[in-house]
């Protein structure tokens, strides 16, 4: 996608000066900067510290920072502690754990001496398997959109939550992958973009909104119900850090709310991801899936920027305030309406989500 | 109710002096700051800007800016002009209607040498009437604490959103009002204090409840569904700017988001109002209850404070960012376990609530 007619992906490798670049998202959207990652520890930071966010980026950016490890170390021994390092940075999203997983069965095969050049081609192979998921994602929610609109003949109002754009992928993103395709095809949306406290990822996905020129409000998270009762919101459409074989979503903390008032509102709530982001395992969601609980700092200082324009941060709440942070909350299926994947358009239940489940 | 051991109520009142004093809420928690109004234009913009804030507090600060007003010219045409001057600064919360219709019914008939004096008579009534409301609503809602303490044996975890404590009053508060006393009888209780983007009133209830000792717990606004998926949350207790005759709330935006998520989990969900806050006439919540559209400012500025310490803000969003921001929503009474308020404990029904109708 493009920053200022550039084209961007959210993250370059360059394996001969054994680097990754990425764009260091927690700058954004007030200042557009990149990182060179130049080790497995500095791609586990990045991860940890939301420099790179989003499921699939997730996934990938790991996925280098074992080609990084490799370069440094091919042994086993490295291998294994990379592995280790790289899949506890972030436990709730399921992409993580399934790019490190591919990446280990290929790795361990190989000669230690092959090791290097072997990884840096699969994770290079992974993101442009991510880039080309989501193209395809965007492609089957586009359905939805143009039916919609051949529907109500009017401009079609999506609320999204958090941030599931191209820069929480490789390029295009999840849920608003559609949202791209349809604007650039001439289909009226405007995109209701919940601020999603306390890291107001939100930010993010109007800045993209922007850049795109789609037409977007941005709104407290408070606000969605109220919209939708009154008619405002068509469809909801999010990401997703990790969906169940039974259809129910995790995703950023609040996506559940949404989907209460969207059910109250007979409003049709989408989630939209690539199918490596199911976890065919996991029987109960709200007991079964760990849910990252981040520092109550990230509630307690605001970011953003001055009267000058610099970027800068401001404390609503001291230290001696207790916080709590819990990072993703799990969206059962029945309020699910359907699952978008590169593969088509899901029911969430089980036997919808065969479809997406790959060859075994 | 204290600060600093110091006892303050919201508003004082020094008729001799021709002034109101109240405190400065836009500045909390950051700073405590008291104004003296001295004039019915300054009370007007105190509300306008929510430097008082909260249903109860706005219906009496009205009426003493009536008092106000007839000091300055007593005439027929001030009284109209200063009621139509106060009824609009703020829209949603009937308790400011109803008070200023209380002072004209008085005030016409009054001849208007008489007018200063009975004005400030009945507003100072009206608050001291509020203040006995507000603690006899905290005897009806400590049944229900004592009640979940009886049953459970342990800390009952209470949610709250927005500020309904003795700030939003003349003293004691609404919602807060049963955790006070709780506390003050021994009953463990423990609150989950919803941020309540984008003012923050969250951040008043902290305030409060460490003031009084309150154990408490802010959180993002998004969190409150996943807390209760998990059993964290015993019941919701909110305030209210309106409840109609059916029992529908409408209350600071995104209390309808917990109210769906309190009834998806099988947890009681209350709205703790004075009965002057119930509506009689309306039918329709959704459709007749004006909901007032604030600022997109208040979104894309937050104010806390800066490295040193001192009051500041912070831009989230510049102003190309288009904002919406509704400041009240409407939950529909199938979604409220009951109305506390000075008389009782009512169910969220028509029949229920007619134990809380005034006599005619």
């Amino acid at each position: 996608m493009k920053v200022d007619g550039k084209h961007y992906r959210t993250l370059r490798a360059e394996p001969a000066a054994k680097l990754v670049h990425v764009i260091d998202q927690t700058l954004l959207p007030h200042a557009f900067e990149t990182r060179a990652l130049d080790s497995p520890e500095a791609v586990a930071e990045a991860i940890v510290t939301m420099r790179v966010r989003g499921a699939p980026l997730i996934g990938v950016t790991a996925a280098f920072g074992l080609a990084l490890a490799m370069e440094r170390d091919p042994s086993d021994a490295n291998l294994v502690g990379t592995l280790d390092l790289l899949r506890k940075t972030r436990p709730t999203a399921v992409n993580l754990a399934w790019a490190l997983a591919r990446m280990q069965q290929a790795l361990a095969k190989a000669p230690p001496a092959a090791r290097a050049a072997a990884a840096w081609q699969l994770a290079q192979a992974i993101a442009d398997e991510d880039a080309a998921i989501n193209e395809a994602i965007g492609r089957n929610g586009l359905a939805i959109l143009e039916a919609e609109h051949f529907l109500r003949k009017r401009t079609i109002n999506v609320l999204t939550h958090c941030n599931a754009g191209w820069i929480a992928t490789v390029d295009w993103g999840t849920a608003l992958a559609p949202l791209y395709m349809a604007h650039d095809r001439g289909i009226p949306v405007h995109v209701w973009v919940d601020e999603t406290r306390p890291r107001n990822q939100g930010l993010l996905t109007a800045w993209e909104l922007a850049g795109h020129g789609v037409p977007h409000t941005l709104v407290a998270d408070n606000a969605g119900g109220h919209l939708m009762q009154h008619g405002l919101v068509d469809l909801a459409i999010v990401g997703a850090d990790r969906v169940t074989r039974r259809g129910d979503v995790c995703n950023k903390i609040g996506t559940y709310l949404k989907a209460l008032a969207a059910h109250d509102n007979g409003v049709p709530f989408y989630a939209a991801v690539p199918t490596p982001t199911i976890d065919w395992e996991i029987d109960d969601a709200i007991e079964g899936i760990p849910i990252e609980e981040r520092s109550g700092d990230e509630v307690r200082i605001v970011r953003g920027f001055d009267e000058a324009g610099r970027p800068a941060s401001i404390t609503i709440a001291r230290e001696t305030t207790k916080v709590a942070n819990p990072a993703f909350d799990v969206t059962p299926a029945k309020y699910v309406t359907g699952i978008i994947t590169e593969k088509g358009v899901h029911p969430a239940t089980e036997a919808g989500l065969a479809a997406a489940r790959p060859a075994r």
